[in-house]
């Protein structure tokens, strides 16, 4: 029986679906926690897992663990070059702009000062946000200057952060649709998070620019933010998908699409290896 | 008169240096605080210099930062990719490894339990490095099992710090040898630091592997930090050329020759630009 290494530190409701779909398919997922692993950079033998499905949040952390498994030969899902665009926010933005998909007018501020300055020229509200994902720094909402005053210099305290993107609030929170990609296709449009109940929404008007996303992030398991506002759709952020435990309830079989996606990635990445020879 | 931003947050004596040096071509170099920076992710005009020497420490925010002085035109020392990878140690290492450049052992271990693993792998003494330049997060010489014990707990408490590069400590620190790169070319190499006085070495021994570095990391201003062990030559670590006033004293021209090559790349970028239209 071939095994998938669920990379991730314990077994979450989500993990178990995906044990179910895998065995579904034949295979064995095991889970594999990521603090166990020690890589060496030179080419030494060192036990490490043929496919791998990365299961937690996309950091510069998990990016290095899935760059250093798929140049040992490992088949990871997502791909590196995909979990970095979800990990570093502002090449996540940058290909967004290249690519000419909306997005929320966002400035690059280098310090204090730029920080304030990037706030009054957006206009409340705005989003401060780390230039990649770090556990240790919230994205804060700044309502107003006193907000912004108090925030700022809390961040600098808590992790001498500098650089910021200072992100324009585009909509209501509640106006968040969470598009879910599977593959290279969009499975569910999903509305609320948190304690409001989900309720699954029409993929319809979402296809088009889905489509554009995945031409640019690669297919792979991941969820974009966006909205709808008078002037169109923005897109907001994207993240590795770690929590679909509702959607399943809701009858989409999530975990099965990702298996079915991480079997053809194994196919694809045997050809191209034989293609090779 | 053409101006060159330098872009630190104050004038330290190098800074005064590379004042006079760019006075003595024609060009007026001046400081440009990147905390006052705020650069907007779309291409709205801003005010932004068409020059610019980074003098800061290569951080993951200054290759941010020279991303986007790049996109939009200006002519960046030291090139964002060669930023890149001073900033980062593991894209660093993999780089040398890949060039088949010698580098100390070292295994990247992605939390408590395998960066215990690697420290016995390697045995003592061993380093361990934030996997990217951290201005928070400095790098630890561990001695022995129970210095180990109290660090690992220490960074994870510090900055939650879960990946680290474990690297074996190949040399005594007073073998190590800073190569200094300006341009092309190998303008240095220096013994000594902090308390020490620095002494100049021939360079002869050395212009081997400078040379196969500047192929990895391009053209710069950059210091690399090498021993000379009984196996050969190898390279530790490296960053952005940032103190050198003790080299001016010996009668090193270092300022003298980043102007020349701050302007060589600006011909270059001028005629590369001509060549597009």
């Amino acid at each position: 029986m071939r095994t998938v290494a669920l990379l991730a530190e314990r077994l979450r409701v989500e993990e178990r679906l995906l044990q179910q779909a895998f065995a579904a398919v034949g295979w064995e997922a095991q889970l594999r926690d990521p603090n166990e692993l020690a890589i060496p950079l030179t080419e030494e033998a060192i036990d490490l897992p043929a496919v791998a499905l990365d299961r937690e949040r996309a950091t510069s952390e998990a990016t290095a663990l899935a760059a250093l498994l798929a140049a040992r030969g490992t088949v990871v899902v997502n791909r590196p070059a995909t979990t970095r665009l979800l990990a570093d926010r502002l090449a996540f933005l940058r290909h967004l702009v290249l690519a000419q998909i909306p997005t929320p007018p966002t400035l690059v501020a280098f310090g204090e000062a730029a920080t304030f300055r990037a706030i009054e020229a957006l206009g409340y509200p705005v989003y401060l946000k780390p230039l990649v994902v770090d556990l240790r720094m919230p994205i804060a909402y700044v309502e107003d200057p006193d907000a912004a005053e108090a925030l700022v210099e809390h961040r600098r305290v808590l992790g001498d952060e500098r650089a910021v993107l200072v992100q324009k609030v585009v909509a209501e929170p509640e106006a968040v649709r969470r598009l879910v990609i599977v593959g290279n296709e969009l499975v569910a449009v999903v509305r609320g998070r948190g304690e409001e109940p989900l309720a699954l929404e029409d993929l319809a008007p979402w296809r088009a620019v889905a489509s554009a996303l995945i031409g640019r992030l690669g297919s792979g398991v991941y969820t974009v933010d966006a909205v709808m506002t008078p002037s169109g759709m923005v897109v907001i952020s994207a993240e590795n998908l770690q929590a679909f435990r509702d959607l399943a309830e809701l009858g989409v079989p999530v975990a099965e699409r990702i298996a079915a996606f991480v079997l053809e990635q194994v196919r694809v990445g045997r050809s191209e290896d034989e293609g090779q020879r």
